[in-house]
Parts: C-alpha cells; structure tokens; sequence
C-alpha cells in the first residue's frame, strides 16, 4: 500500500480544530460547548451584504479573471484609501481567503528552505501553509507580560540568516490580540530595509482596534516592493464561510509571479466577491456598532478572566482574540478535560491550547486562546464555566477563591 | 529590493490564459473573439441549482466543516451510487475547485522530489500545481495519430524509478477528449499494484462520454489504498465560478494527512456548496440535453477541423476538448497572430497553444486545444475564421482549397 509523504506526516494539526473530535463527543452526551477556540464570529454578516448574492442575476456561475473581478478589485481600492492607502487595481488580487494570501506570499516570495521571522505566538495556520511551501519559521519570542508587544530590533536581528527572506506579522494580532504601534513598524522597516526581506502583514482585523488606531504596513514609505498585504473579508464582514481575501502589493515582480498561481487555481469563488463588493458600500459607520460590540466583550473578558484565581490575562488592543495563562502545568490537557471530563449545568467551554501557536517547543504550554465571538451573557456564562472548572480540575496550582 | 522566489520564476504560466492580453487588445481595437482557449461553457447552470443558492437562510456566512458540510458529503455518496460507486461520507472531503483536490494529492502523497508518470498531452495547471508541490511530473507521450490512447505498460514502466509515487490521469482526458477503456483501467491497476504506486484520477467530464461508457477508477478492485479521485462540479454543471470540488479516497491515512492541509485553510467556499448539494437532486436526465448538445457540437467540430487543409482533429471520446494538429511550424506563434494581427469580418478566434500541455520540450508544436463550449452557430463560425485564417497565415505550410 503506497504511503502518505512526510510532509503530509509532518503538516501540524490545527490547534484550533484538533479538539473538535472530543466537543462533538461531549455535543453527543448531551453538554453544550461555549465556543471560544475559533474566530466565528457570531456577528451577522450585513444583510446588504448577503442580499447582494441572494440577487446576482448571471445565468453561468463562470470563472471570474484569476485576480477576481476587475469591478471589485476597482471598489477595493476606494475601501483602502480610506486609511490613505493609494492603490490601483492591479495591485490587488483577489484570493480565496486570507489563508491562500499568505500561501501565495510564502510560494511567490519564498524558495524551500527559505526563512521567515515570526513573532510568536503567531497565527497557528502558518505552520500549515509553511508546511505546504517548504518554509521554515524561526520564531521571535514576544511574552505574555508584556501583552505580546513586538520583540525589540535585536532578537529578530539574531533570527536573520542568510536564507531569511521575510518577516510575517498579524496586526491587530491573531492570537494574541496585541495592536503594533506605528513606532513598532518603523522598527520592522528598519530591519526589512537593513537585511533586504519582504514585509508580509496580514491586517484581517484591522477594523477591531479599541486602544490605538491601526497602522498599516502600505502606509509604510520606502517599502514599497517589501511590503506585501495579506487581507480577508472573513471577520471583517463576519463572512468566513465566503472565502474571499486579498493580496496586495505594490512589488510588479511578486505580482506578476503570483499572477502564475491565482492562474494556476483558475479563479477566487464568484459567490462571495458579489458580497464583498457590496461590503465597501456599507455606511462607514458600519463598523462603530460592531467594535463597539466587541470592545465590550474585551472588557468584560479581561476582568473576568483576571478576577480567577492563578489566571493572567493580558489586555488586547486589537482583533477579537486574548490569551491568558492558567494555572495548569498542560492546557491542552486541560482543554481535552474540560470537554471530556467536565460540565456545570450541562455546560462546558472550548479553547484552543496555546502551545499550537508557538513554533518554540515548550512554550505556551500553560495558555490558551480565546476568541470572544459570543455575546456577553454566553461568554460571561462560558467564563464562569471556565473558573468553576479550574476549581475542580485535579491539576490546578492555585487553590483558593 | 527583495526579489521573488525560484519557485515563482519557474512556475509555468496557463497555456490556456497567457495569450490574454492579446485577446483583450484585440477586443479593445472592435474585433470579436470567439473563445476556444477555455473550458468555460456557454451552457447555463441548471436553475434549481442556482436557485439553492438565492434562496440560503443563513444569517451568518460560517465556517463550514473543513471538509465541507456533512449534509453535502452524504449527499454526493447518493450521486457516486448511480456509477455503482460506494462510498461514505468520511471519504469524501470538499475542496476549492478540483484544483484543490490536485494539489492536496500532490501535498499529501508526494514528498519535494517525488515524481508522478503522466500521459502526456495532461491538464496544463498540473505542472503549476507540481511546481506548487516541488513534484516531479514524468510525461508519457500519448499520440495524436491514435486519438491520444493509453500508451502501453512498457512506456509507464521505462518512467518508473525510486522516486515514483503515483500515475495521475484525467478520464475523459483533458487536454484530448480521450475516453480511457476499462482495460485501459486495468493496466494502470497492474502498474500500480506492480510499483506500488497511486492512482489520481480526475474525472471531471464523467458525464460527457460520447464513444463508450465511463469506467471510474474507484471502482477498480484492490485498488482502496491506491485510487485518488480529483472530482469537480465546475464542467458537470457549468459551474466553474463556485469553485467546489471534492477529494476522494477509501485510504484512510491519505484522508487522515489531507484533513491537516484542508484545516489549514479553513474550510471550502460555502455559497457553492448549497450549490452542490441542490444540484445532485437534478433529474437523472439533466444530463441528457447537455450531453447531446456536446455532442452535436463535438461532431461539427471535428468534421469541419479535418475539412480545413492541412489539419488533422482525432474524434475525442468524451469531455469537450479536442486536440487538433496545424500546418504551421509554431502554434502558439499563429495563436497570437490571430489575435494581434488577423480578423474576418470583424471576428478572430483564441485557442490554446498545444505545447503548454506537454512537459517535453519541442512537442505539441504544431498542436492546439480547442474547447467546444460555445453554441455550433459560434462554433462554426469560429472554425470559419480559423479556416480563413490559416490560408492567409504566412507561415501555412500547405496552401490549396
């Protein structure tokens, strides 16, 4: 029987989704699982937005151009100036989600072999993409004390190899929620320009910041050809399932050679482009009701999650996503616990363990991540799950409360 | 300035949407293209199906399961029954595309340096997607003079070395029309139980068989752990836009390994999915109209080719491809010729160059594709242009009425 390859061996499995095995048991038995391991937000995708599929009129469903539709990359440029950043639409190709952006980046920019330098913990996916691209991240460790900030100028400096070739953040980060400040991407330059590295930034939650203002990596000059933007519509329109994102950069080569992928893969799904065309015409103010939503959330999660015992939780400036330290020698273990083992009032919660975002082995190892996609009452409920079951769980260091 | 990858200088550009830019300049300058370059049919998606998709009542644009919606799975377990074809939902994960479930074969099955035997001419984006994978494509050369028919065992067994890990085949074939036998079948199952290799079989164009019936790789037997099916809704209901397509196998490491790149991206694009599932409760005899007109159009088509001087189009069995053979020194050359300098009353014709679908250099020369996905009045004229067009090329070898 012929085998699978290694690197099929070797691909990671989502810390996000390697549990759901163990939550649809505990579904089975009869317990409900507050969802707080995955960025599905409950936030309804803008009815406008979905009426715009509901009244596409073509008779074909065809392939649309490979960079997708000329009408929307043209309407997508309206939406990025209104951060000031100017671009044409050639610049901008659409991809199938955020997750074929970063491919594409990785297999466009990057050779087997090649380097990137992460801040760690990092969106866990990029294991997986780098993974398929026969790219290694070498991580640059940023600490939970400090709410995850950018690690200074000298520890990616001590990262750089000769086969460094980029340095990948997430701002407003996925998983940490830390919001880069402009300073801190200056710094990035500094170190892009000095070792001659794209600058790969995927700025998918970049309408979610709640202390600062976002600072984006096209705003940046004299990067123009290192800077390459990986953007989606999934949680910015709570359109996940749409699988729409975008690459953009200005660098002609990268995109002309990306142009040879998207070609490759025919074309980015039509359904979805229709909504996220119609999303740019959404009121501007579109957004103040759902941030408001979600800042609220923060709130209440940060105070909640540090009022438990033994429990830190450092407070994001961006995105909808925390993490926090547990009192436990092994989170994973405990989240595997707390779905199979565990339940108050018929209830248990889901995280996603913290290790799966770190490339360092080792590390993460007590934490976790939450995502605060549930309205307040649930995700209050889920917290108070959560306390009840670092009470009762064997291996919990702190007892007191 | 950071430059791009390797990988991206030597992925290979679509033979079949290189010559874009000409068609488009040809198009701004008024003359009208008729498009045979691609397999976009001009047949319209079935109604109900897009109906589906009008009438969703999600509020949410979720995530669906990386694997793409149980109720879809099972659905589409009830269409492979109709070919006999017995499978469960578990074995079917749904893709983006059927170039996605290329890619996750060449993923998961294949290791940087492994290599695939396939008959040649194939499916251009195969050399993309190995190129993607960092696999080896190892052609075998199928010939024009016999319609492109399975070459013997003895020419599989000359490409076998350590580093073979599969046979991918595309039945009916694309770029050819080729419609491979049961014992044709069978000799990739002797190969592939002898060297211990895959089997990837992609069977996009099931429906359209014209000369013969359709024998599916997964219904050979002792063949589980070796068959991979690559399977799309793109040509079978001309849905090409939706990108929804389905990865296939009874073995279940392969599926095991395919699961982590398919969680990795997330999930398949939802929209299409609704589109999919309607469309497998299409009545039986939906594909008994199309079909006929394929067909209609494919006996035009190779008739009026072989009428032109000088050309020789071998009458493909199914799919709605054919490949045609030119009396010009150079294919793509008179391809872009016809775009930037012929018209004919206004018209000019695309066509695929037929060297981009071979892997050894200096074959398929004096070869183009032809895809029959417009109406036979189009089609005819189309073919009237080409006529015309070789008489007055410069280059015609043969010149006479």
């Amino acid at each position: 029987m012929p085998t699978i390859s290694q690197r099929g061996e070797q691909m990671p499995s989502s810390p996000i989704r390697k549990l759901v095995p163990y939550a649809e048991a505990a579904r089975k038995k009869g317990v409900q699982v507050y969802h707080l391991n995955i960025g599905q937000p409950d936030i309804e995708t803008p009815a406008a937005a979905l009426d715009a599929v509901r009244h596409f009129d073509f008779k074909i469903l065809e392939y649309s151009h490979s960079a997708g539709n000329e009408s929307y990359r043209q309407k997508l440029t309206q939406y990025y100036s209104r951060f000031d950043i100017s671009l044409d639409p050639s610049q901008i190709m659409i991809t199938t989600g955020g997750s074929e952006a970063i491919l594409f980046g990785m297999m466009g920019c990057l050779d087997p072999g090649d380097e990137i330098i992460i801040p760690e913990p990092f969106y866990a996916n990029c294991s997986g993409f780098a993974a398929e691209a026969g790219v290694i991240l070498r991580p640059v460790n940023s600490h939970i004390e400090d709410g995850f900030a950018l690690p200074p100028m000298e520890a990616f400096e001590a990262q750089v190899t000769k086969r460094t070739r980029a340095v990948l953040i997430c701002n407003p980060n996925n998983p940490t929620g830390y919001l880069y400040s402009r300073q801190e991407l200056e710094t990035l330059k500094q170190i892009c320009l000095k070792y001659d590295l794209f600058l790969f930034s995927d700025e998918a939650y970049r309408e979610f910041c709640y202390t600062g203002t976002h600072f984006s990596a096209l705003s940046l000059t004299e990067m123009e050809d290192h800077v390459v933007l990986m953007d989606t519509i999934s949680k910015r329109y709570s359109a996940c399932g749409g699988r729409i994102g975008a690459f953009i950069t200005r660098n002609r080569a990268v995109l002309n050679a990306t142009m040879k992928f998207a070609q490759a893969r025919l074309s980015p799904p039509s359904f979805a482009q229709i909504l996220g065309e119609a999303a740019v015409d959404l009121p501007v103010d579109y957004f103040d009701g759902v941030k408001t939503e979600y800042l609220a959330r923060r709130d209440l999660l940060v105070k909640e999650m540090n009022a438990i015992p033994g429990v830190f939780c450092p407070n994001p400036g961006g995105a909808f996503y925390a993490m926090a330290r547990l009192p436990v020698p092994d989170a994973e273990a405990f989240c595997q616990w707390l779905l199979e083992e565990f339940s108050h009032e018929g209830h248990t919660v889901m995280l996603a363990p913290g290790n799966g975002f770190y490339a360092t082995p080792g590390l993460g190892k007590n934490e976790v991540r939450l995502a605060y996609v549930l309205n307040r009452d649930a995700l209050k409920k889920a917290i108070t799950c959560l306390k009840i079951a670092l009470d009762r769980y064997p291996d919990t260091a702190i007892k007191k409360g």
